[in-house]
């Protein structure tokens, strides 16, 4: 493709509107214009990326035995009613009328779809295990429309849903789409971590979530140095300590004055953070309890509140402790508390010895404190954020580590929530009626490419991994226009290139050669070359890798041998 | 791929929904379900065929050097306000709100969204002309969906657009789409007509319909034996008659009590139909006029509105008649009318002699008048439907004929209609700020995949041609569960033609032979092998082609010889 004949309107300025880099980089390079709030119209260069990610998706659904379908935009909300989600569902779900003033909405997801035609399609568990999927537009009616294609309200989606005679089965076709997500992401060329989103207490139901780690990433990604371990850190966990063997120490109350942090209580006592039992009132659904927490560890409200089976939490005021302990906000202590509460300790806490806590008195602090020495053990549970080097829960040698990322896949067993209720059923190997199981498998297709670009940048532009890029090679022929044996040698090199099945873009501008560089470093192919005068008069090409620091001059014969190793 | 594993619902049943051919044998081929009036679900072998449509016609649009894009379907009610087309366009304009109350629209078509576009991102004469295209979901909010795919609310299309400075521009690139659009259905194996859809009249700007023969169709389109000459019989023309060299016999009037129609007033007279003058009173836009047409002829009530200048047009009733001439029904013409009306006479009318024509009396006719020696040349006008037989106007030796056509495909000079509203302005080589002319250029994909089932099938089914089959060929293995031998043989014929590139679907199912061979029938692949235990033993393979009548024992080197010379 000549750049003379292509419709790519870059920006020099970074667009206002944009916060994210990719977003900025997108708008910049010509891949991406905004329609209004939310809706994108994909540019040619745009759509090239797009249409590789699709492409990679696309093989992997196959090569797992999955088959593609295209179910309508438009849903009926009969189905949506049936599922109960035409009520649960909040705005997002863009709600809408036809002519006939019958109700419909634009899919933001296809289970009631999905499942009304297996309902209607199979019959027998002869036709199952069965996985369909399909690339397609989705709409979400994002409140705030932000970050450009990370959170539009129209995207491209590729939704997979399975349906299955048994859990057995169910989680065979789960294993399958969780490594055919693990090939599509590593042949995109991202770095990527399968986080699992088991969501414990709650379904008992197996789910993870693909995130391609970016330091701009929504969610805090905790993930092992050692294994495949990664969790989001709501619900990451973390290897508990082991006990202490140190003697123990008598227990003294001391007087600690003014004291507000567990930094002070350490300082003036002489002990480590680490030693330091954080007591916190909380209300769990208004229910008073208290919580325990090493001086050096975050409290988790997530994990607290499923601990506490709350549907809200929050911790109590400086009034409100007063007011039902009478102790002052900081001089909280389990020992001896003032009225009967219930008490919860992170299991971290249970393994102190010689231990500090308030004294349930203004201005007194417990030194020493042991258990059953000195107080019962209470409850123990899991109610901190996992830090930085904590021991990874799942293998004996990592520690865990914390990275920001960015959502681009889901997979998840459904179980029966929707084959209950829209009445999937076939007839068993025994010949009786059995209501399904299903899974479903998402992947942000229109998102994926913003995720690359905030994990693929520098301070020029856009670094797209290989698969990725929009065309494999940019060719910079300098002052083109002004000489045809320039310009033909960059022809030639170009037809070359495509003989071997490369996608060439040959930058033949009557531009200034620092706006044809600027142009190709902004729109990021892995590949440059670039030819002048000089050049060609020494027989050379000069090379650069899209990461490298520096320019290359090479023979043809080079050229071809670079790029030839180019994975397609 | 092995029937076994692939999603084919197919059906024995006729659905009652289904009137159209194509409707029928789509829903019973397992190639598309119903989800709601007018929206249907691409099944696996139903996309399979949609994918390869939008790969011949992506193929030919990035040929003729058009450029892909892809735009949002929901689209900001703003810019259609700006066209004006928010008021104009009717109920088929799904209108819809967010959650934010502002109005937005399912994008029936997008003019609107990329002439915004193109006014934000061109600036100058020297980005033009630029062509970009989709391939895109649509939405129209027909009152009656119906015929499946055929005239659904949801549906796939190919919209492109282009922008000129100039009328040579635009008309270059007319050009080049129509002749693209002579290939893609070329491609296809459709059997079509491009159909000059000229406006005349109305708008002088240059358009074309694509027409898909068969006796479905919607529209007739009358057709040259000889040339490339279409139309839409509403706008069909043909060569006007050549005067008469008759001798002049002299008018007499004769009684014809109780005559009604032509035919008897023809019988009774002694002369030909085409020798009778009918005369047809209308009112155009209320105003009583009189028209001329030969007995053998058909009043063309669109051609007429045009040349009478009328929004409506109908003709009087027998009441109206007698109330306005004092003249009984059959009995009108136009010598001595009792009114002064205006007069205008089909040119075929004009060349007539020694006519016949009503008295203006009861009863009464005249025999052989004569124009300027009886009566006055009235203005003289194209007012009929043309007739099979007819000569072609465009060339000397070719004769009319009739078809009936689907609509597929349309290409259209819009000129400033859209640039104009939407200020979509460039400076031109003199550095002033002009109004660039647009085109237009749209192709019904998934009613294409309607469309060549109505031309293509029999009383077993599907007769796809080669480029859009779902597979190329398929291969039935006869009672496969329990012959291992022949599931091998099978497996090698399918690894070997897939080796060639060729897409094969094997029918490995347990099902009885005349099962297998109605559901090959009924999906229409190009080439049929049938292997069993019998053609096993004597080396053969049973070929037949979908149109063939007959089976023919053939070797494997046959059978890949045949299979070779297939067109991918």
């Amino acid at each position: 493709m000549r750049a003379s004949q292509f419709f790519l309107p870059t920006l020099k300025e970074t667009p206002a509107e944009a916060e994210l880099i990719s977003h900025q980089l997108l708008l910049r390079g010509g891949f991406i214009r905004r329609l209004a709030s939310g809706l994108y119209t994909w540019l040619p260069l745009g759509l090239r990326v797009l249409r590789k990610v699709e492409g990679v998706v696309r093989e992997e659904m196959e090569r797992a035995g999955a088959q593609e379908v295209l179910m309508p935009v438009v849903q009926p909300a009969e189905l949506w009613q049936e599922s109960g989600r035409w009520e649960l569902y909040g705005p997002e779900l863009l709600r809408l009328k036809d002519r006939h003033q019958r109700d419909f909405c634009l899919g933001p997801t296809h289970e009631e779809v999905i499942s009304d035609l297996a309902r209607r399609e199979i019959r027998s568990y002869r036709q199952l295990p069965l996985n369909l999927y399909q690339v397609q537009t989705k709409f979400r009616d994002e409140i705030r429309p932000r970050f450009g294609l990370m959170r539009a309200r129209e995207f491209i989606m590729k939704d997979a849903y399975s349906f299955h005679i048994d859990q057995d089965s169910l989680r065979a076709t789960y294993q399958e789409m969780y490594d055919a997500y693990r090939n599509i992401f590593t042949r995109l060329g991202l770095e990527f971590r399968a986080v699992d989103a088991d969501t414990g207490a709650i379904g008992g139901k197996a789910s993870h979530e693909f995130h391609v780690l970016a330091d701009s990433g929504e969610d805090a990604i905790v993930h092992c140095s050692a294994c495949d371990y990664a969790a989001n850190q709501e619900l990451a966990r973390s290897r508990p300590l082991l006990d202490s063997s140190d003697p123990l120490l008598p227990a003294e109350q001391r007087a600690t004055p003014g004291i507000r942090t567990v930094e002070d209580q350490a300082k003036v006592l002489g002990i480590s953070p680490a030693q330091v039992v954080k007591s916190l009132l909380v209300f769990a659904d208004d229910k008073p309890t208290l919580l325990l927490l090493r001086g050096d560890d975050e409290l988790n409200l997530i994990k607290a509140a499923r601990v506490l089976d709350a549907d809200t939490l929050r911790l109590a005021s400086a009034e409100e402790t007063r007011e039902l302990l009478g102790v002052p906000f900081g001089f909280l202590g389990p020992k001896d508390l003032p009225a009967p509460l219930p008490i919860v300790a992170d299991q971290r806490v249970l393994v102190l010895r010689n231990f500090s806590t308030g004294a349930n008195i203004g201005g007194q602090h417990w030194l020493h404190l042991n258990w059953e020495r000195d107080l019962p053990r209470p409850q123990a549970a899991d109610l901190r954020n996992v830090q930085v080097g904590d021991a990874c829960p799942h293998c004996a040698t990592g520690s865990l580590g914390i990275r920001r990322g960015i959502e681009v896949g889901h997979v998840f067993q459904l179980g029966t929530r929707y084959s209950e209720k829209l009445g999937v059923r076939v007839l068993n190997e025994a010949g009786k009626e059995q209501v399904v199981l299903m899974g479903c498998y998402g992947i942000g297709v229109s998102r994926i490419v913003a995720a690359a670009v905030e994990q693929n940048f520098d301070e020029r532009g856009i670094c797209w991994p290989a698969t990725m890029a929009p065309f494999d090679v940019g060719i910079v022929a300098i002052q083109a226009k002004k000489s045809p044996t320039v310009l033909a040698a960059a022809e030639a090199m170009m037809a070359r290139l495509e003989a071997k099945g490369l996608q060439v873009f040959l930058d033949d501008r009557d531009e200034r050669p620092g706006v044809q560089f600027a142009t190709m470093d902004l729109i990021g192919l892995p590949h440059r070359l670039v030819i002048s005068e000089k050049t060609l008069a020494q027989n050379l090409w000069e090379y650069r890798g899209r990461r490298d620091s520096e320019n290359h001059l090479i023979s043809e014969a080079e050229v071809l041998s670079i790029l030839q190793g180019e994975p397609r």
